[in-house]
């Protein structure tokens, strides 16, 4: 099915009395809201690139895209394209010497390297349409930022 | 001053009564030791690596070495060469097609690809002057898989 462009809304936290579960969510165009969630190390990660922020040592999302420039390949997109049981499955399209890869990866390191490498993210119809929602399904969710200065 | 090939001994938490802190500890052929104190989430993979754990999904440090093995990249070794107020320096050292690239990385990243690799670690001499013990000065620690499993 066609890949659908989307965007990170954002890095959040969902709560209840038990649970502390941290989610990324992606948007398409038509405001349909994919939640992913993601491991507490992972969310950090993504919100870190999200907000451009500078660190003193490079984080392991940083070696990889280190990596890439030292040998000269280039990171194209990041591709989420099924579900099954609940885990997401992606890919990350990279090139080198016009020869073009796809690297099995889970969503969560794919968005914290896409918004390193600010390379646009594509989200299969098929999982669009299985798991995605409307703003008003999402359950209550606070900014991790805001989550993390408590 | 010279490299001294090291081992990593494992992965460690260091707890008083107010905190607890993970550590990786590397150890010399004479048994010379260097604590490393790192991320929670790091000594995770390093541990993870060390007991040559499949995971169903790749962790990041995975993707690092999927990466190098898709582009025909050979990761060599790795080489604590400094430590810098309590902070330890690194680089991993990569070559392909004859041509060597070293990426400065931290530690913890370093240790959990190298292992994952199977290369050897390196340290540096003033480092281990530095900055090495004798197993007897090591506070109190517990494995971190027995610490997880409490």
């Amino acid at each position: 099915m066609p890949l659908v462009a989307c965007e990170v809304r954002g890095v959040f936290v969902a709560t209840n009395n038990t649970t502390t579960v941290p989610l990324v969510i992606l948007a398409d165009r038509d405001d349909r809201i994919l939640p992913i969630f993601i491991g507490i190390w992972e969310a950090v990660s993504i919100n870190s690139a999200k907000i451009k922020e500078v660190l003193p040592r490079p984080f392991t999302h940083d070696l990889f895209v280190d990596l890439c420039e030292k040998f000269s390949i280039t990171l194209r997109s990041l591709q989420i394209d099924s579900i099954d049981n609940g885990v997401y499955y992606a890919q990350l399209v990279l090139v080198s010497d016009r020869r073009e890869e796809f690297l099995d990866c889970r969503p969560s390191d794919g968005i914290a390297l896409a918004l390193r490498a600010d390379v646009p993210i594509f989200v299969d119809e098929c999982v669009l349409s299985a798991a995605g929602q409307k703003s008003s399904d999402l359950p209550d969710i606070v900014d991790l930022a805001t989550f993390l200065e408590k």
